[in-house]
């Protein structure tokens, strides 16, 4: 595409890195800024600048904050379960359900030969040694990660390593998802769905 | 939402005022920024902040352009016909197909009482001094407005205003999309491409 300016192709090029976006996006988010007020596109830029550059991470849980303090123990109503996931998105997802109010604890990724990510690029030591540190307060660990081939593998890694800490280590239900259908469920989901069902309950979620 | 700092917050806030972005969205391309370098963060907003404050509009044709110069005459190989658009990507969109190398004119909008939109708010007059000024050297005027209500009142509006300077005046064709089945197209398209039927050409795009 020939652009009509160079400001609007430099500014395409940049708005078109982010995911998802692609030019012909890009173009319409810039004009769009160019029919807006100049507060708009200052007030944007000056949120990414400062999200960028002030961001900090919870030094214990990993959690992104604007302070390095731990706001895990401030919020949460129940200091004796920590559930670990793999990046902000799932935290603030299972933060919304309103059915947990413990601490959490962010990997960072998962484990994955193929992108070169192992262990030791992911926050486990750091889960260890709070679970250590709590000295019997953390009773256990949910590890809530995606049901892929890598988060399997990730689970499998961090309970062998929790083993020695005796927390008492659980996973998030695997299961057909509610309002779903059978018929149209997966074999391997529906499999499991039998092999781990639980005590019927009227006024279960 | 709930967000673990007030950073992402304000991102996310700025971020999903653009068209078409939603939070979800905002936050994920927001967790994007934070991986990525600085650099891309620092470019994205030099870029947006230099699009919104340096951008300019041609006097004559009122296209987006980083002079005030006419870049119309410079770069058109054909200086006797002016295309009329709304806005800048109806203006790409026609120079991209190939088809068109004359001069264009951006309208800036359509006629719109209900938005409260009249002739005096479009660059209608500037495209009559336009032609006066050029001394019969233009002699076509194509106008290439969307085939809505607001569109044609405005072609309608403008075939009126031009009809003195004595230029032809020529519309973009509507008919069946190249492509299309008949069965699929509406009644009022196919009246109309019956109506206004031209003569069989073998290789006619």
């Amino acid at each position: 595409m020939e652009f009509p300016s160079e400001l609007i192709e430099e500014a395409v090029k940049e708005i078109s890195k982010l995911p998802g976006i692609g030019k012909k996006t890009a173009l319409r988010l810039a004009l769009h800024l160019l029919k807006e007020q100049e507060a708009t596109t200052e007030n944007l830029s000056a949120a990414l600048i400062r999200l960028r550059k002030e961001t900090k991470y919870c030094g214990t849980c990993h959690v992104i904050s604007h302070t390095t303090d731990c706001t895990c123990r401030t919020i949460s109503r129940d200091l004796s379960v920590i559930c670990v996931v793999v990046d902000t998105p799932d935290l603030l997802a299972i933060r919304s359900t309103g059915q947990y109010q413990g601490m959490f604890h962010v990997l960072g990724g998962v484990i994955s030969p193929i992108e070169g990510i192992g262990p030791e690029n992911l926050h486990i030591d750091s889960l260890v040694e709070r679970i250590n540190a709590s000295a019997g307060e953390v009773k256990e660990v949910i590890l809530a990660l995606s049901a892929t081939m890598e988060g399997d593998t990730t689970c499998f890694y961090l309970s062998r390593k929790l083993e020695k800490t005796g927390v008492k280590i659980t996973t998030i239900a695997r299961g057909i998802p509610v309002g779903g259908e059978l018929e149209y469920a997966d074999e391997v989901t529906l499999g499991r769905s039998i092999v781990t069902r639980t005590n019927y309950t009227s006024g279960h979620i």
